[in-house]
């Protein structure tokens, strides 16, 4: 017997009542229940992010939420400026290459977080920027950002703040409005406990100036033909109504939870899983870990593919590996969404088992024990 | 009690076994899994398409397929020939608006086919068109499309010809490359029987020269990196996987009915729907009924509202009326999908029993036995 165990950052597991949510007979999308889905979960997703803007529900995975945030804030031949810290930072160049935007990336190395100082002194440099591009929890390398800082930054300057919130939100404090985020771009299959199929985005009014500025080359991710049906508690084309029934079970658990409280119970798990693999003496990906993954350096001599793959034949565990630059150099475990510290406490258990039986010197339990220490507040993760 | 009953052109009921397929544990969209899922559904749409071309999986609703099909096809500036003959058709013009594409209209009266001759002629005077923009199934009008000979007169052209079947396929006879259809777009939440959520699109060599010859202003619906992905049984941005699994348990139905018999069992479906509306004394609203819905004049001196509100309260039939300029004027009943001669059956009692209701001279039985008589083979609706 295996038991499927998805420690990945994302997709992640999605609870049991939220899966027979989405087994119920279809309805039309628009009725007036398909209506009052739509009200329920704007109005929740709205505790969950922080804000009194919009939301706006699109049926995409996160990537048409970032290419809706570029595409209808900054036109033709205006400047961005990314905050590439990561693979997918590097998804906000690559949609403004596809429409013609002008990017000016701040680089920052993989797994360091990106300094607010340093966008300061980009924005000062270039003042005709549009719109700041960044990320909350950057998933290839496991890197939470210091959004609050680079909103406050952003803030006073006339571009706006969009920042890809995919892996970050549910799993990681983060207000919204109070931080100055104009443009917010989730995903369903994160920490929002739900399969993929639905993005979300949250605009702010500063935002909608600049897209009430141009006429944008977008039709399906067109924000004002969005904002439009959202104000009817609709939305422009057919959505994964489904999944919209799913979004309101799952966002009934986190309400009840607290917003708040599964921010602490991510950063529990995030702590317990930290300690837990240096305690294997390996080494943190990340100097700033996000709160939904923590990415580990392969050990010498060992093939991350090895680890992976063990993992999954005798425990059913599921994770990934690094993207692009760093592949086969780091392991990512996810801890995210319908996930609590037992699952990082087996999850550690079994790393130590497998590292063992490819050779590692692990005695029984160490990473088990230090991550308890964590939950137990008898201790600190030793950091980077 | 009552049960409901989805009675609408899309979304349609799903399969039992389609919806717990898909509340089973969530995997990882790059497993391997994940991978053979793909394999599978783009081998079954295949067949259900009638193409040997490339399939591609978009996690978009239908209108998300119609926009890569647009963008990826015709540079700024060159000429798409929409054959507008409804709502649906029109969308076509409107993403050719928002990409800067020059589209010339065909206008067809809402209800009546596309005329092949004038399609010819108009090929003829505007030789430069890059792409023909037509529909199989108009689900606003319940109008069929002569898809077939259409294509015979864009194949002797240079231009390609993208057809909309998202209503259509599964539910009308449609052979794409015997029909000369380059790119084909379909949805997932009508006759292929799934929750709404997933869109694919087919394309055909002629159709990837046109693509290949310029770089779209398009991202999450790029078909070169669909194509590049699709390759390898992936896709560029994580897809709505779920979706994909429920995918391949519908596929398995359709193709154990097999398609012919899927196609002719919509038929009868039609045929059945037809007869039983016109034996109330009702007219037909389009000219060439297409097979997944039936389209009717509301009767002079009934709210369209009043009708389909009684259907939905008393019997929990959910229809839908018209749109636009047709607003009021007519009840479309969907008969796509999970559906079955017998819902047609209890769709027309309910009808009768809800027009008698509303003050219309009803003989009980009158719609039911028309539609019993086409089943055993005894009578054909009498047409338009």
């Amino acid at each position: 017997m295996q038991k499927p165990r998805l420690m990945t950052p994302g997709p992640a597991p999605v609870p049991e009542d939220v899966l027979l949510k989405m087994a119920q007979p279809v309805i039309h999308h628009r009725s007036a229940e398909a209506k009052e889905n739509i009200v329920k979960a704007v109005d929740g997703l709205k505790k969950v992010f922080g804000t009194s803007n919009d939301v706006m529900i699109l049926t995409a995975s996160g990537t048409g939420a970032m290419e809706a945030a570029a595409v209808n804030t900054v036109p033709k031949g205006g400047k961005a400026l990314v905050l590439n810290a990561g693979w997918f930072a590097l998804r906000w160049a690559k949609i403004c290459q596809a429409y013609g935007i002008q990017a000016i990336t701040l680089d920052t190395e993989w797994g360091q977080p990106v300094d607010p100082a340093r966008v300061a002194n980009a924005l000062a440099e270039n003042p005709d920027t549009v719109c700041v591009m960044g990320t909350l929890s950057e998933t290839s390398t496991g890197t939470g950002h210091p959004v609050e800082a680079i909103g406050k930054v952003v803030a006073k300057t006339d571009a706006v703040f969009a920042v890809d919130g995919i892996s970050g939100i549910g799993a990681m404090e983060c207000h919204q409005d109070a931080w100055g985020i104009d443009i917010l771009c989730v995903g369903s299959q994160k920490a929002l406990m739900l399969p993929p199929g639905l993005a979300f985005i949250s605009v702010s009014p500063k935002a909608w100036k600049k897209i009430d500025a141009f006429d944008a080359p977008a039709f399906y991710f067109n924000l004002k033909s969005a904002r439009k049906k959202a104000a009817e508690s609709d939305t422009p084309y057919t959505p994964a109504h489904t999944l919209i029934q799913g979004l309101n079970v799952a966002l009934d658990r986190i309400l009840a939870e607290g917003i708040e409280n599964v921010w602490a119970r991510h950063k529990r798990m995030s702590d317990a899983c930290q300690a837990g693999v240096q305690a294997l003496g390996l080494s943190l990906f990340s100097s700033r870990p996000a709160e939904g993954l923590t990415a580990f350096y392969v050990p010498d001599g060992i093939k991350d593919s090895a680890i992976r793959n063990k993992l999954q034949e005798k425990f059913g565990i599921y994770t990934v590996g690094g993207q692009d630059k760093i592949k086969g150099k780091i392991v990512r475990i996810g801890h995210m969404g319908y996930t609590d510290e037992l699952d990082v406490i087996s999850g550690l258990a079994a790393l130590e088992m497998v590292l063992a039986e490819l050779g590692m010197d692990v005695e029984p339990g160490v990473a088990v024990t230090a991550a308890q220490r964590v939950l137990m507040g008898q201790s600190q993760p030793a950091g980077v």
